[in-house]
């Protein structure tokens, strides 16, 4: 089949066309699912082809936008190119792309911020509308229809089960050797009729490795041969490197303590320097034969198993520097057998991070001294990407760790304040809080102890008796002494932040 | 056996004893696993003897403290008396006692504030510290030492497993027919040996129908006679029954449109009387074959269960006014065969509320314009009783519904405002929004148009232009228009009721 063998399905071959007649077919008003999680496995043409149509209505005086649903971020090609064009009405469940943010936080596009978990079985519902159309990157067609997935699977299962028509990307850049690696379960179902999800360890699987799609309802394939683009890799800085040192103590401590085995639970990382920072702690310390149930599979978990010291890496998606891609995808034979990669409602369904024990490691905008974290909004209103899976794998981990530097801004803000200006975990969620400054295991107290605790160990020594001379204060006008606060006081850090350009005190 | 036909193992009734010499078995310092679960299945002489030992002990000028560990709330004599005693140093998980409430909000009492389903795998992951005695109301003692449970079941299964020593109150004024309604799961463990919990649907039986305990263990049992001591029935007024009239007809549409099935899903609901109105709604209303599977079973089930309309409840404890459950004593018989009483990990567990798809039914102190909920936290700090099971639910529910009244204290608080003054529930696990006013469907909404909604249909009308006039001030004060919020003023409300009685601005 030549150019074609990505698509070894006959009829489906006749289904190629350009990503501008592909676009054609997407109606204005309509909801589109598209696939992508982080930078990758996101349909790269389409979305690009449809910006272009949608310019081109507003242009001529035409009104055209479009509802987004994806597995959670994308690239630029797909978000970037969209908001641009001021196509998306809403979109849903997660975004990192600067351009769709700063729509969002100019109030001109509505964004809904889900639980990853909650995504699928909430578009099955059905108060979230119909499903039009589904944009999904393949990496083939197999000769009996079934589509592999390529670097991300996200919610594409459901996309294809719940829309009307569904227009597949086909990309050749993706590795032919993904095949087989994706575990696609087939056996969730609306209540009353759900059952147990029979995964037991991270690498079980329960699963199909391909897509199953009617191939009546594909309308249009487009072949494309085009990289994901996910961030590079960010190098652990100084104080990325003291987070990490506090936590691998705290975790060597606690199997010394008989509270965890010496190969820990099943990891949960997000991205970023100081995920990085953890995972190169991961690969010099003491702990063996490690697994990871997770989101994503990021840099530093190719280098943990290649190491050996990873087992097996269970995810949605790939999130991995435009470096460690190429190398994965030119050696992806070697890795395939230890990692899988599922449906996100599968890698942060809340059965399973519980069933599983997972340590739940994340990083966030601001705590407060009661452990409350704001892992989201900026100064209360700003979105920054949204809550992700935090909340799928925090109120379920055997252990919740979250992770911030002590301040940001050159020092103009404190990671610590006297109340967060926005809650997306609650303290119960929050067992564990770790800075460059010391790490507090605030699990089992009263409000009173993890104030102690978070101001001693975590705030920067700056804000220290600034948070203490808050304490103090609401000790004398706080209605109750269980959790002690000033209404009018709480988030002045915030307002003077926003007034002043520093949380610090006019001199 | 004569009088003590209760206790059915000989061995065991050599260590019947006196609530004193019981309590003298419990030393300063050390750390309690004590039954009860609401007003229900508490111990009624041991606290009391261990408040009278502190007394005496504090005139003697020693220092004598217990950490407390329960189900949940319990009855006066066990909170209430040891509070009353200054005898508790932390206690945990949920409180609804007075005078322990008003210890706590004193700062003379650590209170730990958990979700309910996390208790027990907390205690056996060890970060609380050991349990050094269990002190465990039961209904009987089998001839093989099986312990049956009495009117809750809530965390006794691991406070037997986990404790050092175990003191029993068999409670003659509790039922004889309890036995063979309980189910107790001995399946759970410690990751990575964790397996499915295999609950298909509410009435499924998994477990035994008695605590196991090592006879052993057991160093004294107190022979008892004394009622559960709830609340009294709280008949609806006028606004809960507008909650429920709302909230019915919500559930009606939501059967229309085929979102429900006519059974609906199994219902969770808590206690006072938005429930009990929401309840008789039910019974009033034209589902049928209706399910529960809750924490309680309060007043209501007893009348949906004699009705026919509901099926079967599974729940962890009784919550019955003393009418209702002395109706229910005398006829256990009839009625045990479609209630099951679980532990409390069980009843609550996010694996089987997921699974299940519940519709969770849960009141609230105050929300705020985006839909997020504060349960516990009058003013932002005074706790008022705790997160209890609500976080278990609401997040994995199929339908996570909050109630509330508009308007409390003769409408000087609005139960809705600009921000929540803390966060049990954030806005993703707040589906559906009801107060007398009316009811918002959150569902998949952005931010804005939930605060448009929310506004509208649920705040009272006093207060729906304040609020308006705050959303428009923060669309030109905020820092992004995500969620439009002005950290000065977004509590300033709380304040004002503060310093001056009331939310309504100064004249």
């Amino acid at each position: 089949m030549g150019q074609n063998s990505r698509i070894r399905h006959a009829a489906l071959q006749a289904k190629v066309t350009s990503a501008e007649h592909a676009a054609s077919l997407i109606a204005p008003g309509s909801t589109i699912g598209m696939s992508g999680f982080t930078g990758s496995g996101y349909p790269k043409a389409v979305p690009l082809a449809l910006a272009a149509r949608i310019r081109a209505a507003h242009q001529s005086g035409t009104p055209f936008q479009v509802n987004i649903w994806t597995g959670a971020s994308t690239g630029p090609e797909l978000d970037g190119a969209l908001a641009a064009a001021e196509g998306i009405s809403l979109r849903l469940p997660y975004n990192s792309d600067p351009v769709a943010r700063d729509r969002i936080n100019r109030g001109e596009m509505d964004y809904a911020d889900l639980h990853l978990s909650q995504v699928a079985p909430m578009a099955w519902q059905g108060f979230l509308g119909p499903l039009d159309t589904a944009v999904v990157e393949v990496s083939a067609i197999r000769s009996d229809g079934a589509l592999v997935p390529s670097s991300s699977v996200g919610n594409n299962k459901t996309w294809l089960d719940r829309a009307r028509q569904v227009i597949l990307e086909v990309n050749r850049w993706q590795s032919p050797a993904l095949e087989g690696m994706h575990d696609i379960y087939y056996g969730t179902a609306l209540p009353p009729h759900r059952v147990p999800i029979p995964i037991l360890r991270p690498e079980d699987r329960i699963g199909e490795p391909a897509l199953r799609c009617d191939p009546d309802k594909i309308v249009a394939i487009v072949e494309t041969d085009a990289p994901d683009r996910n961030l590079p890799f960010a190098a652990p800085d100084v104080v990325a490197q003291g987070i990490a040192n506090h936590l691998m103590d705290f975790l060597g401590h606690e199997v010394a303590r008989g509270r965890l085995p010496t190969s820990l639970l099943p990891i949960q990382s997000g991205v970023g320097n100081v995920a990085n920072a953890v995972l190169s702690g991961l690969l010099h310390g003491p702990f063996e034969d490690l697994t990871a149930y997770t989101e994503v599979i990021q840099d530093g978990m190719l280098d943990l198993l290649e190491s050996g010291k990873l087992r097996v890496a269970s995810a949605t998606a790939f999130s991995l520097s435009p470096e460690a891609a190429s190398r994965l995808n030119s050696e992806m034979a070697r890795f395939r057998d230890r990692m899988i990669l599922r449906p996100q409602e599968i890698s942060n369904h809340p059965e399973l991070v519980r069933r599983l024990g997972c340590i739940a490691m994340n990083g966030l905008i601001e705590a407060d001294i009661y452990g409350n974290v704001n892992s989201t909004l900026v100064m209360g209103s700003r979105m920054q990407n949204g809550i992700g899976g935090s909340g799928d794998f925090a109120r379920n981990a055997f252990l919740s760790i979250f992770m911030t530097p002590s301040t940001a801004k050159g020092g103009t803000i404190s990671a610590i304040v006297p109340q967060v200006s926005h809650v997306d975990h609650i303290a119960q969620d929050v067992h564990v809080l770790v800075t460059e400054q010391g790490l507090a295991d605030l699990r089992g107290l009263s409000p009173r102890q993890r104030s102690e605790l978070i101001i001693a160990r975590c705030a920067h020594p700056d804000y220290r008796p600034l948070l203490a001379e808050y304490v103090e204060r609401a000790r004398h006008r706080s209605l109750g002494l269980h959790a002690p606060m000033i209404p009018g006081e709480a988030l002045s850090w915030h307002q003077r932040f926003l007034d002043h350009g520093s949380m610090r005190p006019i001199a």
